[in-house]
């Protein structure tokens, strides 16, 4: 079974894209893998290696039913009880994260925010409590939360961090330009905006394709 | 000299890591390989290979002096004028990135936001002007923009990305949760925010190590 993070990211995409198509066309129940491997950017042959490792197949005549290949997705991915998050920073990308996060269909539900500005902790912001940051390992365990999403300023985030790996989350999403440094056992994810902005910049300017897969 | 994608963010962190340390020591003006290796998560040999590609070299006894190191990165990935952003989509997430960009250094320059609601056209937000969608076409060329960054509702995105590359944009910042599909001398980086969280989730549960590199 394929468990790399690109596989795991690769099937929650795919996922996805079977709602992109109906969207086009209402009545769309299956979808092949070229169509599949289009709009997600990979090989066909990608496509059919990560979907054929959920143990699901297609047929070369109507492509995968996207009823069971969502279903199979599913199985693979999805825990079995919704898996509990937090926010440690709202701020304006921690709101819009909340916002963003907020009434989405998944098996994914934000628990618990934690702040330091006094005007924020104990108010209800986007529908989810704000804690103050101190109270990280008590919250943490009591509301089972395995994730968390850290977008507080790039000198508080290792900090924060260590924190929410104490208090014992598995996986970390990172908003702050920081590279994080956390136990082996810890899953980090980071989406570092201005980095990403500064490689579109380089590559606008130079006309080369983007990278594939 | 080496041009993917991943070596310029790499370079882009490298350029960053050096402040990191100096917060520590503030009379810090050198930084070895190792050191800039651990806070970026990727092997010794490569930072001296990406730095070594630049064609500067550290010594073995005091590591890259700093401001060597920052300048020989910056002659590197930086344009030779500022270069010019837009931002398309100005609701809770586009918002937030305006604030997050807003009085940064650096060579990368908002210069417009585009929305369709009329209650925003014609205001600035976050020290930026926002214009209607439709004038997309007009005032990118205008402006001298070449990096576009997509925050739209992912109906739109594609549509979006359509008017811009017309435009001229050559690159793309995409946080709509869809695969874009443009010109191939167009360069787009995804920031797909959901799937990176589910992905986290995902080995959150497993205690997975998270990749290097």
């Amino acid at each position: 079974m394929a468990e790399s993070p690109r596989s795991i990211a690769r099937l929650s995409l795919y996922r996805r894209l079977p709602a992109e198509l109906q969207a086009e066309d209402p009545e769309a129940d299956s979808v092949y893998s070229h169509e599949l491997a289009r709009r997600a950017g990979v090989s066909p042959a990608q496509v059919r290696r990560d979907i054929m490792a959920l143990g699901y197949s297609g047929t070369p005549n109507t492509g995968y039913q996207v009823e069971a290949l969502t279903a199979s997705i599913a199985a693979h991915i999805d825990p079995a009880t919704p898996q509990q998050l937090a926010l440690v920073g709202v701020g304006n990308l921690g709101t819009a994260l909340l916002q963003y996060f907020r009434g989405r269909q998944s098996k994914l539900h934000m628990a618990a925010t934690f702040d330091t500005d006094p005007e924020k902790v104990g108010r209800t912001i986007a529908g989810c409590r704000c804690h103050p940051v101190s109270a990280i390992g008590e919250v943490v365990p009591a509301e089972g939360i395995t994730v968390g999403i850290i977008t507080v300023p790039a000198p508080h985030a290792q900090e924060t961090a260590d924190r929410l790996v104490q208090a014992g989350v598995g996986g970390l999403l990172n908003f702050a330009p920081l590279h994080l440094r956390v136990p082996d056992q810890v899953y980090v994810e980071h989406m570092d905006i201005a980095i990403r902005l500064e490689t579109v910049a380089f590559f606008a300017l130079r006309g080369r394709q983007s990278p594939r897969g």
